[in-house]
């Protein structure tokens, strides 16, 4: 077998299908506003977060050099975890080096053959992939449907289960039903996950997500993920539960123990941020404001979170209006099959509190024209 | 269920069979002279690497904000990916958040159901984690046993498949014999990846790692995980071989597709590693005459790498020498079972040749009079 050939004919199949994605390599002066990624409170770029993620590079070196079990775990990552939880509520808290390893963890260290795992049919792909790492049998609720996991949950009793949710949904924006999915996991003695990576920073007070927000912080049948690469503005994850639960982890997560620990820049970075969002609880108040503002001129309902999305009448317009944007200095992300779940070209929007007002304004418009003009 | 009993009834087991794990946090100053992480060339915290980490924060801010496929692509992504290719001697190089995410998508990527992929009894838990994510069949190999690859490969004619090998085994610090495996994977039209995490900083001409001695750069029928978290001294992984295994890659590995781009500070520190050993070509050789006096002293085989394996005749004597170690200011790491391939309690000892003169004289005296005492 000709492999060069294989990845090429691959890669042409794609470019075929027209889904072949480029990568452009951005400068770190890029003028362009951006509205794609995840950085919704602007904190990656904020000086005392760049400055904290360089202060720790200058004291502890470029990388933890080890596993966490071995000699990588750092006092850094002790008061990341420490002050994380104690924000969102939880008794304590596990950094990993991303939020993926965090969700494969999460799963595959909890449930394995034989066991159940109820998944929301939007969850994020290292949900997925994380199932399938486990080996537990899977059952696909319907998108946001609580009767359905109801249904699955009554139809498995004293099965070991986990339940996969996203707190807000990275690709719809759009909210899940915490605290119905909560009592139906104590009710069935089920676990409910709930990934945070869209939430925390975002909603909820002074930002503590939308588990706190529901009053469920603490719950004795929830734990969550949180990314430290959104709102954060760094690189990993963390997973928030009892203190048990993260003794098992340390001792059971493999994605954790067979893996570096994460870097002194980026838990720093982290850190900072955090901190910020402390000091400054009406920050996330701004994504709200601007948010619910441009989905009123997208004539699109608001979202729960930072996200916006918006269905487009084809993947050809969608491009379009992205392009359109592009043109006026404004990135906006564009969605198109097979990466929606429901088969609809969209324009996804992120709102960033950083972005200075003016700024701000002009991207609003830009946005608004170029969607209207495409739809 | 009570999930909080459940995990502490875990955690109890681990510590009835003695093998609870317990983090401990280090702090930036410790004093402790390691040979238990993997940072070889103690490029983690050289001047140079530190300072470049930290410009990165400073320019770029904390985290890539985005997906690589968003906005998330830096040109430091590219810059590191080129120069990687370059030294290592291949046509193209992809960088994921860690080398974990990097194996599991070199796998997943390639096979599928019904697919094959022969892995060395030894491989690191990354690469069984991805064969698992692939749901591939597997054929385990016995360790470093060319015959044992040939015969599965004979047995199966006509199937996609994927060799998987460690350049040097990240336990024992043993070799594998690439050239063997290389000419199998061609005369059987399968893909060897080998997994350089130990390899690349420590052996071959400047550093260039064991497929590069080998003569293998640039083969049709290999490509290669490089860590950025061991000899680099910063986090993320790379993957490397042919510009169309690249692209296939863009478009294919969902660890790639669904996850926040390595941070800049830690893409920069091991950009700024590569040019320090690019401009110090003898650095590795520091590590030979090391690791070789130090096997002489301990009376054990010159390893291959860095990574020198002492066996012990019970697990209890392993931790005895290790305290014994870290009393007088060395750690060493201690691996028993169940996470020794062969069932042997040893001690893992790194060399590091970022460790003064004088430190690493006194490492080699705490370490020979430990382990002389307790075998
Ligand atoms: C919902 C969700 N979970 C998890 C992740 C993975 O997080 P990370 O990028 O930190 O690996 C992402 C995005 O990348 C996400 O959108
Ligand atoms: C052989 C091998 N491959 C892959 C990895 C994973 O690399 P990383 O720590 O960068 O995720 C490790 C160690 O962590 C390793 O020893």
């Amino acid at each position: 077998m000709n492999w060069e050939q294989w990845f090429a004919d691959r890669v042409a199949e794609r470019e075929a299908a027209g889904l072949r994605r480029i990568l452009k390599p951005r400068g770190a002066g890029d003028p362009v506003i951006d509205l794609a990624g995840n950085d919704y409170l602007g904190l990656s770029t904020h000086p005392d977060v760049r400055r904290a993620a360089a202060d720790a590079a200058l004291t502890w070196g470029a990388g933890a050099g080890a596993s966490r079990l071995v000699t990588g775990t750092l006092e850094l990552h002790d008061a990341l975890e420490r002050e994380l939880a104690a924000f969102t509520g939880w008794p304590a808290a596990l950094a990993f080096s991303t939020g993926y390893h965090a969700n494969l963890s999460v799963v595959a260290a909890l449930v394995g053959k034989g066991d159940l795992v109820v998944s929301d049919a939007h969850v994020h792909a290292s949900l997925i992939d994380a199932v399938r790492l486990s080996r537990a049998d899977v059952a696909v609720a319907r998108h946001n449907d609580a009767a359905d996991v109801a249904r699955i949950l009554a139809a498995n009793p004293g099965r070991r289960t986990l339940v996969l949710v996203e707190s807000i949904y990275s690709v719809l924006g759009d909210a899940a039903p915490l605290a119905e999915l909560a009592a139906l996991a104590e009710q069935h003695g089920a676990l409910l996950v709930v990934d945070e990576a869209h939430g925390v920073g975002v909603v909820g007070e002074g930002g503590r997500g939308l588990v706190h927000a529901a009053g469920l912080a603490g719950h004795p049948h929830v734990v969550l993920t949180v990314t430290l690469s959104k709102a954060m503005g760094a690189q990993g994850g963390v997973l928030l539960g009892p203190a048990s639960f993260r003794e098992h982890l340390v001792n059971a997560a493999r994605p954790f123990i067979f893996d570096t620990g994460l870097a002194p820049a980026s838990t720093a970075g982290a850190l900072a941020s955090l901190r910020h969002l402390v000091g400054h609880p009406d920050l996330p108040g701004v994504i709200r404001t601007r948010v619910d503002a441009l989905a009123a001129a997208l004539a699109v309902e608001a979202p729960a979170g930072a996200v916006l999305s918006v269905p487009m009448p084809s993947p050809q317009a969608a491009l379009a209006a992205q392009a359109a944007c592009l043109e006026e200095g404004v990135r906006v992300a564009c969605f198109r099959p097979p990466s929606v779940p429901d088969g609809v070209s969209r324009l996804r929007i992120t709102t960033n509190a950083g972005v200075p007002d003016a700024d701000w304004a002009h991207a609003t418009d830009v946005v608004t024209r170029a969607s209207k003009e495409h739809r």
